[in-house]
């Protein structure tokens, strides 16, 4: 971890997690555009709601087990050494306004940061997700597996360890949440959406998938103007808070992040022009945010160049990606929100071991402790986020009954469609 | 009042300014999406209009007798102290610029949250209230009851010395316009809609309400996210103005704001989904933004579990208070301003007498001098905000004429719909 | 050029410059506001574009040409003196990092800055210019005309000069923009406008123009608030960069902007409704975007009242600019943006001349150096915009088939419609 920033660093960075919603806020309207009209508005209660008991959950008991380097910590002896996986805080923020500090200030990052990787699944389960069984599943991840990994990474645990420990390169370096905030998130919606199912209508009698189209396309791309800002707050503040950054440095890490979502956007343009004949709309806007979720690794420490290449790369992943997961493991994500999050997020990380100049002392084998840190999302938080997630569907059933879904969730759970005024097509989810 | 903030505090708070304008993007854009599609650009032609002309009014002549504790001022002898009532500045921010200190610092802050106050109204009177009386009465809001009040809470006057010069409790506190700005503008709200009278068609001949339907959900709800944002900057930089807030502090204020929205918002969908059997997205959204308004009073300086109490009592309020007020007083408000703004920030200023620690010398009482705030509010301010609109109205009748309504506002004041191209349904009106 | 900004005031400015994309999110949603329903994806995909491909070409080759006033640079020897005309500077930020300084700073904040340049033309050439043609046009200007104009007036070259070096006032004053980035891309859009032509159906045989209604006026007026928070970026970061404006002013600055938006947009207003009987919707929002790039010129260092008189000039002349480019010059300019960017823009700079108290050094002679500024826009500027658009539209034709714009851009050139699911009409453009 950095040395403490100075007084004025501290306080711009209390001022920069204010734009952290925006990320929510465009996820939030990207995912509702992708769904269609009938689910409109349940889209964006459910983004409201998610937010609002991560929120609360995490304030209330998750940053006590998320805590910072000084905060009280259980280890396990293994191999020799003492390996820190949870810290023991108070809850509600007990103690924080008073022990000086940034302590408070990283609780409060982490309020932010822990409301965006519960939006992230929203656009995954959207169309069939109940919004009952959303809120408990959130409640779990802002109490459990968010701040679990969150201090692994962020709060003084093993894996940032890894290098004054084991002398694996700096220990697993993640400057702004691509593994945190993005992967975490891209996992818990990779893990309902198995749950879920795909959307009736989706996969063929022989699995083909049929195309969706997401009904408002400009809420879609004007989502991403929304998450650029946000992703400024997020990219900025993290790389303050965990790695140093000083404050002269925010106008780079905002050139960088712009830099790594333009240029994934092209890509992702480029693309699907070369392979559809045109642009997609939807895919490139995907390719935005797949470059903002990449940008998290890295783009506080990196040069313009190096940004531009994580997210040349970002952007054509993206859009294989949202096409494998559809043809070949049946997957029906219709804001493409595992492939952007979860996809990009993973190879920002990757990226991270080989592009930028991270200001933390530490040897060789960088890219081996980014492994190690990529293997653990894979290894451990995944299973952890499956495993949950099916216990509680076992519970409270995830997916909205067939009927609920042919009229619209709007309708179905919120008693009122979105545009009520607004002539739409009703006829094309198949009668089977 | 706090001491003077430092050199830092001082510059982040004029960067914290400039996040208000959200507050009133996202009511404008809520108010929009509360009404029929026949009125939706009216309503924010009536936004944009609404904060010009409060900002030109209150520059002009609006701060000149709101003042500062340090604007000289007149005062009224009564009970053998002189209780100051007004400030004597000079209009057009005359000297601000030459006198140093946070002088003109306070008067920007007040541009944006005078206009705050003037948008309010409009999600009230909407789809009826015609443009040029709605200028008329935001002048007179800009020029007149707001800069009055903001002055005997923010700028020394009688309200604010409460505490020092009768010993009760530290004065009447208001940390960021609970009172000056949301229970002002609901209270103008509540005015207009008496004058106005329902929305042709939404009471049946026995006084029975009918639903009128928004027309865009979608708009409601992302509205909340905008005015978040807005809050962050209204909650963090009045606190650091009127009561010594410091820059670090700042994280704190807006995880609370968040926290009190989003108790209020789970709180207003359990209540509706226990009453009406599924939660209801516009009372939903009304819960969060009342619990912003509720946040204004107090989340500066509470710690998150009290922000969370103002947030869940917020959000119960606001339901109830929206069914009384249109089935008891037959107040037709369609996006619920009444409810949500005066509604919550009286509960907050409530709220404000036993839950948090505000840093002003003061007794005991507290709650006295909350409750002294509140009745002038209701003894003077309503009296005087309906009394100024009842004689307007005389003067430039404020309703729009019958068949303005049926073809809608944004015909007939603005001669073009705001969706030509849509498809819309026209014939929900009675032909009476 | 001002005194080295504090620590607080580079660290302040660092942080600003994060507003600015609102600038360019806002003026694109209202340019897809303003057109049909059949180009409204289409007119978001290429500001999404424009800004990524504006914002890579400025990086890698445009700010090495623009640099600062301590970049090396070539000089033209002319009338005994030597005019600094282009800055060689080192490609993609190369030894900015390392400089300290405000040079990385200012790259950054140009970075949006020209970003915000490359959006503007678009509103003009919705609905009939290629995506193609268009990101290779933005190119140009991202790495040719932005950066050699800016270098003239912010870097250190010619007209920044005319004070010191030829006594003539304090030289070409441009405080945020109003030159550099609005009249800029204003030119931008006309030379591509007069390129492309009219819409199809705009022009009948005898000359005379159609309306055609833009399809969502809700749009276009949300964006001006958007605009607003972007314009307060653009508006405090330059004046701090370029002429020494302190962290304290940065709330008169947002104020004086909103007042010069508010009086423009009600002078629109009341100017149409005299004019035509009703206040129209979309030249009211045209009014606000045009105070808002008037205000680019000086509001930074201008007292309220010479903002609201800017502002009241800039929201008349822009109504009848509209007219006036359409009726006698057969411009087709669906968003208005040749008036709104390069007629509030050059009307802000000429009232600069005699509005305004700018904190450099100088003599007699400011209009005079005002003109001379103007005049190389008009001289220079335009002819170099228009030639190099000529030269490409040769190579690249810049507009879209017959077809394509009957069926619509959306789905000419993405392949799907932006609400798939909303019945539009589609019978309003004449068959011939």
């Amino acid at each position: 971890m950095g040395a403490a920033p100075s007084e004025l660093t501290t306080a711009l960075c209390g001022c920069l997690i204010l734009l952290i919603p925006f990320a929510y806020a465009g996820l939030a309207l990207m995912s509702s555009g992708m769904g269609r009209s009938r689910s409109a508005v349940h889209s964006l209660i459910a983004a409201l709601a998610a937010a609002a008991g991560a929120a609360i959950v995490y304030v209330a008991i998750g940053f006590a087990w998320q805590g910072t380097p000084a905060t009280p910590s259980y280890g396990l002896a293994a191999g020799g050494v003492v390996w820190n996986w949870i810290a023991s805080g108070r809850f509600f923020f007990g103690g924080l306004e008073s022990a000086g500090g940034t302590g408070l200030l990283t609780a409060c990052f982490g309020v932010f940061a822990c409301a965006t990787a519960a939006v992230i699944p929203l656009g995954a389960g959207e169309e069939r997700w109940r919004l009952g069984p959303m809120l408990a599943s959130t409640a779990m991840l802002a109490g459990g597996t968010f701040p679990l990994y969150a201090h692994w990474v962020w709060g003084g645990g093993w894996l940032a360890s890894l290098g004054w420990q084991s002398g694996i390169g700096r220990g697993f370096v993640d400057a702004s949440g691509a593994g945190v905030i993005q992967v975490v998130g891209g996992f818990s919606a990779l893990s309902i959406t198995w749950l879920l199912g795909g959307r009736r209508g989706k996969f063929s009698q022989d699995g083909m998938p049929a195309a969706i189209p997401g009904h408002n396309a400009v809420f879609v791309t004007f989502g991403c103007f929304l998450g650029l800002i946000g992703w400024f707050g997020l990219n900025s503040s993290a790389a303050i808070l965990f790695y140093g950054a000083e404050s002269n440095r925010v106008p780079l890490i905002a050139v960088n992040t712009l830099l790594t979502a333009a240029a994934a956007m092209l890509a992702a343009a480029l693309v699907t022009r070369m392979r559809f004949g045109k642009p997609d709309a939807s895919l490139s806007a995907n390719g935005w945010t797949a470059g903002l979720a990449a940008s998290s690794a890295g783009a506080a420490f990196q040069v313009p160049a190096e940004a531009l290449i994580v997210g040349l790369v970002a952007g054509v992943l993206v859009t294989f990606s949202v096409e494998w997961l559809e043809l070949h493991f049946k997957i029906d994500d219709p804001a493409g929100s595992i492939s952007v999050h979860a996809g990009g997020g993973l190879w920002g990380l990757i990226a991270a071991g080989f592009l930028g100049r991270f200001p933390i002392a530490g040897g060789d084998g960088q890219m081996m402790a980014q492994l190690i840190g990529v293997a653990t999302l894979l290894g451990l938080v995944l299973p952890l986020l499956y495993g949950s997630n099916w216990a509680l569907n076992k519970l409270i059933p995830y997916r909205a009954p067939l009927d609920g879904e042919r009229q619209g969730m709007d309708l179905h759970e919120l008693g009122a469609n979105a545009y009520p005024e607004l002539v739409s097509h009703f006829d094309d989810i198949p009668q089977r």
